[in-house]
């Protein structure tokens, strides 16, 4: 912990030299510009201009790459939008703020999300929800909303943002709402990944499904989220956690995160809502989603017991998709809840995570299985690709 | 208020004066037999035995008709099981208990209900759940659980139970499990309607929606079922109450509930959900259907605000409807669950609900529209049919 400290002080030391920036001269910092989808991104000096009105530019010290990333690096689901600095999971910290940003100062320890809370709009407002209608995600945009315009340029050509964030990049311009300031003395190559896929999984049981002590919690798909969807119900006492996955080898590893028995579905000729009401004596007690596979979400539902069973969605579906029960399934007492981003809201309840992680209630180190520095950035796409561990993360300063 | 403590009091009199009925003698008296689906009730001289292990015999004083007696005299959509004695929204006093009651005893004001809590299952257990499993609404049975057999019989042949209630009688034999005990201050003639739709609907609202203060609310169905989950919202606070209905005539009735604002799905050529939408600046806060219709159901789910709306099911649908929706809508953050009963646990929570009357908090006289003597019951099937009022109850004595 002293370590992690002093290496804390050490940097912020490093860091408040370079703050003194003219704002007037232009800056040019290494990022991993993707030029074209599917291609390898290529580390290029961009320019990235200063924080304008409530924005505020960070220096990012580790970044994760999430699903989400290659997603949209591909390109195969929505219209393309390129060159583009990718990245949303990351930590970092402050470098300069714009005009009207009082709640951030330089040297201050943050994760930048990839939306958002203004404070100021209902669903800010409301205690029930966390879907900004200011900062909300918005994956086609690749300006920033002050200007309309990119802070990305290389020789005056715009590079595109990524969900308001592009950590692939030394140095990055947020708006202010999406910058949660945490507590400095958490290390920054850990809690990086609480930006957004581990956040998420744990939000999913813990705000939403809220499965109680003892209780049976199913969980639909062991990625990053659904594994910390298992951690958010081991953290909550829940007795039994049923892991359901097509791939069996993944079981060895969701064992870390609680999970007590597991359920492939290929290995039955009945639905697996079936084989789980079976070996649960009616069905469990909470279930999440993580896939985002249509057919999935509804065994999650259907798999619930009725009278009190609460099914939540996490998994993003195709645009095409329909999620189809009898209602009866609903009459009996069931819930079904979707959730974004684990219902936290970024500013206000991201710092109470990385509490979780300072006091061990939560491991985050058991989902960072790999790490590369910023030069090996695709080293992290292709771990990705071949399904290769959890989250890889990638060190800025290596 | 004392004229009903009076009256009360007298009735228990003549109670008490008839419970001293020798075991081994046979005891007719006055029900209204359903001998064919569809034909008008006989008013009948039954033979009620006496109960049994776990049973309570009962005096009813007022019953009232509920759509699901009609729809179960009709026969149209299950089993026909005749002749048998319907009804199962009614107040009346104990007579005489059997082996093992020890909850009641003769001389107590209760309301029988259709379901049941048995308060040893998993679901009695369950702060969450009012599934008894011993005692949940079976409408196929129509006999007792202690034998298998009924307890109505004329000359010999048996006559069935409905619902585990059968209140259409003078007497009936009900499941200890299936009796609510109430305050005796409460008048049996208004308090007899909350046996069933009027607090399905009251606890749609109260229990499951939780609707907070200064919300907005719409409700599908303007039945007596759905104007009790308007006055569940009038009794909440909501600012603005939404009544969809297709049929114009029942707004005037419905302003009296609460009911502020109405659409009729007839009127516009888009779904309703877009024209709630419309008035709502996105949507309402929280919806309860109360049709059972499925498009209905759907239009309600989806007529809930992204972030925070909760949508509540009550209707019970068709056997072959599949409930369809974009799996996007739930990922917003809204919440799709159904109610059985208002999630009032019977014995536990109905008392609560009659204190609700005692202190005008709930306006129970409203639900009444007609009342006729028992001599006259099958009037109140006409009513119902006709779709003419809410409530028709039916005296016993008269
Ligand atoms: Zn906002
Ligand atoms: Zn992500
Ligand atoms: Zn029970
Ligand atoms: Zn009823």
């Amino acid at each position: 912990m002293c370590t992690c400290l002093l290496t804390t002080a050490i940097v912020i030391q490093q860091i408040l030299k370079t703050v003194n920036l003219k704002k007037d001269v232009k800056h040019c910092w290494p990022a991993a510009v993707a030029w074209e989808p599917g291609k390898p991104l290529v580390i290029e000096q961009v320019e990235v201009a200063p924080p304008q009105a409530m924005e505020v530019r960070l220096k990012i010290l580790f970044t994760s790459l999430c699903h989400t990333d290659v997603y949209f690096w591909e390109a195969k689901g929505q219209t393309p939008l390129f060159p583009r600095i990718f990245g949303h999971e990351a930590g970092g910290i402050v470098e300069s703020v714009g005009e009207g940003v009082t709640d951030l100062k330089p040297g201050d320890h943050v994760l930048p999300v990839f939306t958002g809370e203004c404070k100021e709009c209902r669903h800010c407002k409301s205690e029930e929800s966390n879907m900004c209608d200011l900062l909300r995600i918005n994956t086609d945009r690749g300006v920033m909303l002050n200007d309309g315009k990119s802070r990305f340029s290389i020789k005056g050509q715009p590079i595109y943002h990524f969900v308001g964030t592009s950590t692939f990049s030394e140095y990055t311009v947020v708006h202010v709402g999406c910058v949660a300031k945490i507590n400095p003395a958490a290390s920054l190559d850990k809690v990086c990944v609480l930006s957004c896929g581990i956040s998420t999984g744990l939000g999913a049981t813990l705000n939403v499904a809220k499965p109680k002590k003892g209780s049976t919690v199913a969980i639909f798909g062991l990625g990053a989220v659904g594994l910390a969807a298992a951690e958010g119900a081991r953290i909550a006492g829940a007795s039994r956690i049923i892991g359901v996955d097509l791939n069996p080898k993944r079981f060895d590893e969701a064992k870390k995160f609680g999970v007590t028995e597991f359920v492939n579905p290929k290995d039955y000729d009945k639905p697996v809502q079936e084989v789980i009401a079976e070996m649960t004596d009616g069905g469990v007690d909470r279930s999440v989603e993580c896939t985002g596979n249509i057919n999935a979400m509804i065994s999650a539902f259907e798999c619930v017991h009725d009278g009190w069973g609460v099914a939540v969605l996490v998994g993003v579906p195709n645009k095409d998709d329909a999620f189809k029960t009898h209602p009866m399934n609903l009459l009996n007492e069931r819930t079904l809840k979707g959730t974004f981003f684990g219902n936290y809201k970024p500013r206000s309840d991201l710092p109470s995570v990385v509490e979780k992680y300072m006091n061990k209630e939560l491991e985050v180190e058991k989902f960072i299985t790999h790490e590369v520095p910023f030069s090996e950035i695709n080293k992290a796409f292709e771990y990705m690709l071949q399904g290769d561990g959890l989250r890889c993360v990638i060190r800025m300063d290596a």
